[in-house]
Parts: structure tokens; sequence; C-alpha cells
């Protein structure tokens, strides 16, 4: 879909393609949150956006063209993972931002994941940006071992990240309970004490 | 729809109401697991079943009818919660249960996650279920603090078997990771550091 040997200025950053997109992407988000994926239209999309039928076709194909295409522009914002001083306060904050995101409504949080129960495109673009941000996290585990927090050799960043966010995801989008404002910290608490007693330790024979 | 009025044959267990129901359940959760819900019709329903449209019409009024009644059938089995001797062992080995839940092709519990995500009615149907699932996990927890297991006065039971298994849930319903042999027996591992550690006392503020 983007061509690097297109250089017209419908391509340049700013220009035409990307008011266009920007457009059709913030259409897809509004609808996406007001009625679901369910609800999604290349019609509706393209009614909201005040842009050509036609061109929404042509360049974004169908509904899982659109879905992709909003996964991967939440993965170009210049998202920073939380930098508080200590591992505890990182992933508190972390799980602060995760609990809003699927608390606010509507969601386009959950929306997004419910897209990805039935559009296998979504759910692959999802797969990556999740990953992507678990990577961007690995800081988080990086910085607490240098200032000590952490037992060594080496803490496994990937399984502790998932242990402190996990909870968050499994009470407001599986459970659907409501949301507890504890939950937050005390899920970063508990990944944080289990790491202290060598849980995602990488030699948790020798560490444990 | 059950009416403790209605003593003809027909309601009791083993009647004919019972078969009809066996036979119509089965019939959605192979829909189901073949199709997803968005595939499940009364029709389909009652074609595989060999029962008459007009009585699952009559009887389930709707997909999200039927929907709802496999979910509490589903809550009406014998299940037992795991019994080893220590709380990591019975952590792990419910966690074995919920991966060989999740993994296996088709996934009936897949499938009613994604339905729920599309149906306020089977949605509410899931947390009555989860919940129950949950409270009667609550055993795991009394029987280690009699052991001497867990930190006194009191772990909070729900906090605990939810840190346990929502690495799992995140792993493979969420992130769509690979499954992880190894990861049932991690997430309990780690849950049962943070217990030890006194994550989940009641009375955080002294134990922790």
């Amino acid at each position: 879909m983007t061509d690097p040997l297109d250089t017209t200025s419908d391509r340049r950053p700013g220009g035409r393609t990307a008011r266009v997109r920007a457009q059709v992407l913030d259409a897809v988000r509004a609808e996406l949150a007001e009625g679901g994926h369910e609800g999604l239209t290349m019609e509706g999309v393209a009614a909201r956006a005040g842009v050509h039928r036609a061109t929404v076709y042509r360049r974004w194909r169908d509904v899982g063209g659109l879905l992709v295409d909003v996964i991967d522009a939440a993965g170009e914002i210049d998202w920073r993972p939380p930098d508080t001083g200590s591992l505890r306060g990182d992933l508190t904050a972390l799980n602060r931002e995760i609990q809003e995101s699927l608390v606010v409504q509507p969601s386009f949080a959950l929306a997004l994941m419910a897209a990805s129960f039935h559009s296998e495109q979504a759910a692959r673009a999802q797969t990556r940006l999740w990953a992507d941000r678990y990577a961007q996290c690995e800081i988080l585990v990086e910085r607490a071992t240098e200032r000590g927090e952490l037992p060594l050799p080496h803490t496994d960043a990937r399984s502790l990240l998932i242990a402190a966010t996990a909870p968050l995801y499994h009470q407001l989008v599986l459970l659907r309970a409501d949301p507890d404002p504890q939950l937050p910290e005390r899920a970063a608490e508990a990944a944080v004490l289990a790491a202290g007693a060598g849980a995602f330790s990488v030699r948790r024979e020798e560490s444990a």
C-alpha cells in the first residue's frame, strides 16, 4: 500500500495522502467506538470522513484493511513508557494507563480487541502492536536491574511485564469486573514481589 | 423458561425436555466451535440437533438465548478444582486445564469469549460462570493457608487466583502467543512467590 519509490507530493508527510489517511482513520476510530467493528462499513467511514468511497476502497480495500491501518497508526504514535524512578512506580503508572484505556467510554482499545476476534488481519496487526509495546517496556526492567531492584543475574522482562499487566486485562476485558482503583498498584506490587523472590529469573533453578 | 410448578414427565431430569436440551446444546457447541458465534443460527442448530425449529424458537427464543443456556450448562457440570497437596501444584494443574481449553482446536472456550464481546446476554452469563469457578477455586487458597503455605493473617483468594491464571488468558487469548508448555507452572509459581511475599495479604500495609 505504501510505495517507497513514489515521490509525488501526495505521498509526502503532511501531503494530501496523509491528510486523507488522518481523516479516514479518525472516522474509523469514531465508528468503532460508537458501533463496534460490526457497525464498521466502508460507506459509513467514507461518509464520516468526507472522502470519496472510491478512494477508501482503492486505498484500504475492505474493512479488514481499515482495521489493520488504524492499529498500525496506534503503533506509530510517539508513546513512551513511564519513568518514575522505581519499578513499582513505573508498573503502576503503566497499569493506570491500561486501566484508563479500557474503562473510558467508548473504549477504542476494547473495540479493537473485539474486532480481532473476528478479523484475522486485525488480530495479526494487534499482535504486532502488543509485541512492540511490550518490547518498548523492557526498558523498565533494565532500569530496575541497574538500580539494583531485581535479583541477578537476569530477570525475564517480558514475563515480568505480562505478570504485572495481565490482571488488568483479565478483570476488565474478560471478567468484566467494575474497575478497581487499587488494582493498577496492587497488580504492579504483586509482580515486583514475585520478581524479587526470583519468579522471573532466567536461571530459575538456581535463583528461585 | 423453567417452570418449577410444571411436573409433567417432560420436565423430569432425563425426560424428553432434558433430552431435547442436551441435543440442542450439543449442536450449539458444535456450531460455535466450527463457525464461531457469527455462524450460529437458530436454523443451523435445529437442523444439526434434529429438533423442530419451532421448538428451538419457543424454548430459546433467539441466538442469545442459546448462548446463555450453553454457558449455564457449562456451569452445571460437576467440575472440581484440583487437589494435589500443594498450592503450587494446584495452581499449575488449574493453569494446565485452562491452557488446554484455550489451545484445543476448535476451542469452545475461545468461541464463548468471542461471543461475549457481541452479546450482552452471553457476556452476563459468562461473567456468572467465571465468578462461580473462581469461587470454587477459593478452596485451594484455604487449604494452602491451613497447610501453612501462605502468610497469616489472611490471603485474598480471588486476587491470588487472578494473578495465577491471568497470564494464561493474556498470552493465549489477547496476545495470541503460541502455547508455552512452561507457562502454566511458571505463572503458578510467580503467584505463589508473590503470595509468600505478602502481595495478596488482606492487611497489606502490615504484612507487605
